[in-house]
């Protein structure tokens, strides 16, 4: 097959690096050091200018921030091969699916969300294992042709990743709580400690917990902007619910409350009975 | 030295294991199955019971939670020989301070937090190299004798720790923000994920962004209990100093204003600059 991927960062680039092997592999990205980086490290056999990738391609991957998937995604159905498959790889999924609900080629288009990342981006975050073992969701398969459902799948497969059908409503408020949430929570953490005084030698005392709480800040502006945009009204309704629990424990720690306490943080030990290997 | 450990738990034990080679040690628990665990793993030599291990110790560590910490102090400073040096590992410092700052015996005393942990508890959690490389807080050293001071920087150098002086409410205000606060975050977090209908698979779509932001919920109830409450002042501060923030950020992303998130998100990335390794 010919792939055609769009944004050679963190995912683009791992999808690239799992799949070189058993197919010709050509990319693109807008930012010239990043298409040069991606190309030298052999993320994709070639970089070709946009759109004329587009041409030859079997399967054209959009790996670039939700909005800009948003905003291209018309022009890439347009522009390919009558035959060829388009997947993208964004966080949320529901602007995504409306942005292509009427187009004439909306059955060539599959919408797809590999779950896997760390918080690094860009070519040189890319992973050849990144994907596998991960799930990769596929959203509103049922507007797709029963063919390119099945190239995705073998696609993704062939990634090392395990497929999960979900619609594009419940998968965008799910992931706001267990993937946006958890970025919110990080960026907000991160400055609240970066903005303690000179004076705390924060890289003295700061433990293994504050470590693994503020791993996610380090995440790009780009990507989690679009995301946070893209998937507003889930993600703010997250915000809010967490904020009432919050205000719950803080109440608890302000009233000396010590029996309540030990009964909220006895009750989110058990995260670890819903999430398997949590 | 003849060295006794109250609370044979994740810090108690760990000292245990470090000191063990060196020095005789014994300990006692009051869970009598952690006091067998504790003895059959050989993080002490030998339990004693309550309060009989006090009465030959060179040196006494007291590994329980701070509120226990709080209450034993007295009465464990009272029956110590008049040469013996006691100190204690808890999270938090000025109420433990304040507990004995009139003591007879209060420069017997040191104040000391080894910043050092992992999300689980009890005496299997125990690490020989838990303490090293990781500093040590010592607290209103100016209140103990140089005596007690040289045996307890002795003693947690032989652990492989750094010592770091401080006093007693700057350490509880930023141990609010650069520990307390992550676990509260985190207990909220695992809390707000763990309601989520059972008809979003969480062990499915769950990716290394929420095990890291989720890892310290599995804390003891126990120990984070009576830190919260000890801290109370400065962990309320640290949580509306936080939730403002956070307000700020749900704003913006309210208002659609993308170049204030990303200026949000390019803040937050700037942590790594205060924290050296993070």
């Amino acid at each position: 097959m010919n792939i055609s991927i769009i944004g050679l960062g963190l995912i683009g680039g791992s999808i690239g690096l799992a799949l070189r092997k058993t197919h010709r592999v050509i990319g693109f990205d807008q930012n010239p050091t990043h298409a040069k980086r991606a190309v030298e490290r052999g993320l994709v056999e070639e970089h070709v200018t946009w759109p004329f990738l587009l041409d030859e391609a079997d399967i054209v991957i959009l790996g670039v921030p939700v909005g800009a998937i948003r905003e291209m995604l018309p022009f890439v159905l347009d522009r390919v091969r009558p035959d060829a498959v388009v997947l993208e790889t964004g966080s949320t999924k529901q602007g995504i699916c409306e942005a292509v609900s009427t187009h004439p080629k909306r059955g060539q288009f599959v919408a797809c969300h590999p779950i896997a990342g760390t918080e690094f981006s860009g070519p040189d975050a890319a992973q050849e294992n990144l994907l596998l073992g991960k799930t990769c969701i596929i959203v509103e398969g049922q507007r797709s042709s029963d063919q390119a459902v099945r190239v995705a799948q073998d696609l993704w497969k062939q990634c090392g990743m395990v497929i999960l059908p979900m619609e594009a409503d419940a998968h965008d408020r799910s992931l706001a709580y267990v993937s946006h949430l958890s970025h919110a929570l990080a960026f907000v953490l991160a400055q609240t400690v970066a903005d303690l005084p000179d004076s705390d030698p924060l890289d003295r005392f700061a433990g293994s917990g504050l470590v693994s709480m503020v791993r996610l800040a380090k995440s790009s502006p780009d990507t989690w902007a679009s995301i946070f945009l893209d998937n507003r009204s889930h993600v703010v309704a997250a915000i809010e619910d967490w904020s009432e629990r919050l205000e719950q424990l803080k109440k608890s720690i302000s009233d000396k409350n010590e029996s309540a306490i030990k009964e909220f943080i006895q009750k989110s030990n058990t995260i670890t009975k819903r999430t398997g290997a949590l």
